[in-house]
């Protein structure tokens, strides 16, 4: 298997040859700026190993994986607008460091520069990636708003949560890696078994990010760990201590998701005792084993050699252990 | 010659059926509000006609038609944000009867929704018209972007105004039209030809827009006549009487442009006065005749019958003398 980092040479290197410092500036600088501030490049790295296990040049696949980066990135510069974030990768955000209308100007240039990357392929594939490309984006799309939406919703269901993070986070990563598999030009049900495998993945990945937050070891996850309970975020953990705690755990995690202290530690504290004490906690930990283990059978199911599988699953499992 | 309504009911009526009441719905409600206000449909009308002059049945070109008015209408959504528009089309704004962040998404989604009109083609018609698309929204962007710069720049050339409004404005006629070469798969040259036409007979009427607003009739021009000069705007007139005007004239301009009183009637007409001493008037009036020229021009390079020229020379004709 091939290391990650030879995948994000070759896709930093295509960024960095895009020319985008072109007329007018103050368009096409807020684009690179964003590209260029790095990140783990997770997306367009998946495209290009599902290319390889399929057993095609992975480089073949760069302007798709470019496609779906360019993508992400679009979606990180118009969230953080909507959430008024003055960092990203610690760094300034786009609006922060110009202004609201540049960041969704650039932004919106950005999501039609992503399509023009599909450019690069001939009819038959360029219309297979374009199709799941707007079906994908556009669940992003539903899946910001379902965020926004649940913000000040107070009747939030399980499978409505599940179906916000699917659109806003995993649905991406499934098409990222299908992508790879039209490239190739495999079959199609190996083309839809790779999606699912990234969907699956990427719901466990999101869930584990939510039970991180609050139960992650400060030392090694990446975000502040209680920043979830201090934004009073109506996580998969919330929402489980909600359906499984008695009246009174209810009440409480209701009151504590109502103030706003200035020290949050006693909050936190609180909140991360009433997760444990509902059954909330384990009831996630369950939840990320199911979905990562829903996305493994999906592998079991493709036409690839042993090998190729394990090349998936070890990237899955080291994902999981959050070694990637 | 059909009528012109004939094609704005086909549009009506395929707008009307595209089911945008899909969850979430505060992010489909603002897409059917923006999409159902209206206007006169000028762009998907185009390429309907475009069509028909190459002799094709144009409820053929109904999707692409429709991905050029869904487009239109995003560039009214993000633009009005920009602008802090309260109204259009004498409603209110999507920004200000939602919020931004309904602006900025419903926005987005709308960017997607127009390239999945393209998915009613084959392979080859699709890549043809989404790398048109593409090519065309991008240069919106940028015309958008260089009209933001212009706002707070006093060396704008009129070369570089000229180029604003072709990208901000007249691609899109000139694109539309092309869609519907495309869709009617006639040669690449009357693509080129058509494409042409619409080009510089939108930047005509981008000419004539910034004429009729100093010099129209109050009674028939859609806007309030004298709104450029209200709002300082660094219109074709402007730069021509800058460029034109004796050192006195144009100390004059630049202070009458760097006031805002309370009643602006005497400012108007200090202005207009400016306008047609300096020769400015009569210079936008001859580059108005000189693009239209040019587009009649196209039109006569056209491998088609002399009825389907006259065709499209009467539909410019109307619109320059803004019977349509």
């Amino acid at each position: 298997m091939r290391a990650l980092s030879h995948y994000q040479t070759l896709i930093s290197n295509y960024l960095s040859e895009l020319h985008l410092t072109k007329e007018p500036k103050n368009l096409y600088e807020p684009i690179e700026y964003i590209l260029l501030l790095g990140g783990k490049r997770m997306r367009p790295v998946l495209t290009l190993m599902a290319t390889e296990v399929f057993d095609v040049d992975c480089t073949k696949a760069l302007a798709a994986a470019t496609a779906v980066e360019v993508f992400h990135n679009f979606s990180l510069v118009h969230d953080d607008i909507m959430d008024e974030a003055p960092l990203r990768r610690g760094n300034e955000t786009v609006h922060e460091k110009w202004n609201i209308n540049t960041g969704i100007l650039s932004g919106d240039a950005m999501l039609i520069l992503a399509y023009q990357h599909f450019e690069a392929y001939e009819p038959k594939i360029f219309r297979e990636l374009a199709k799941l490309f707007s079906k994908t984006a556009l669940e992003v799309c539903e899946g910001q708003q379902y965020d926004v939406d649940f913000e000040t919703r107070d009747d939030v269901t399980i499978p409505e949560y599940l179906k916000m993070i699917e659109y806003k986070t995993a649905v991406l990563v499934g098409a990222a890696m299908k992508m790879g598999a039209i490239v190739a030009e495999t079959s199609e049900e190996n083309a839809n078994l790779i999606y699912a495998f990234g969907l699956n993945l990427g719901i466990a990945f999101q869930l584990q990010d939510d039970y991180l937050d609050a139960f992650g070891n400060p030392e090694t996850f990446g975000k502040q760990v209680g920043g979830d309970i201090i934004e009073n975020k109506k996580t998969y953990l919330y929402l489980k201590a909600l359906e499984f705690g008695t009246r009174d755990n209810k009440e409480q995690l209701l009151h504590l998701f109502s103030i706003k202290p200035s020290d949050n530690s006693e909050k936190i504290d609180s909140v991360k005792a009433l997760f444990t004490k509902t059954g909330a906690s384990k009831a996630t930990q369950k939840a990320i084993q199911e979905y990562t283990f829903k996305a493994f059978e999906k592998l079991d199911l493709m036409t690839i050699s042993e090998e190729k599988k394990a090349v998936l699953k070890t990237f899955g499992e080291n994902l999981m252990n959050r070694n990637v």
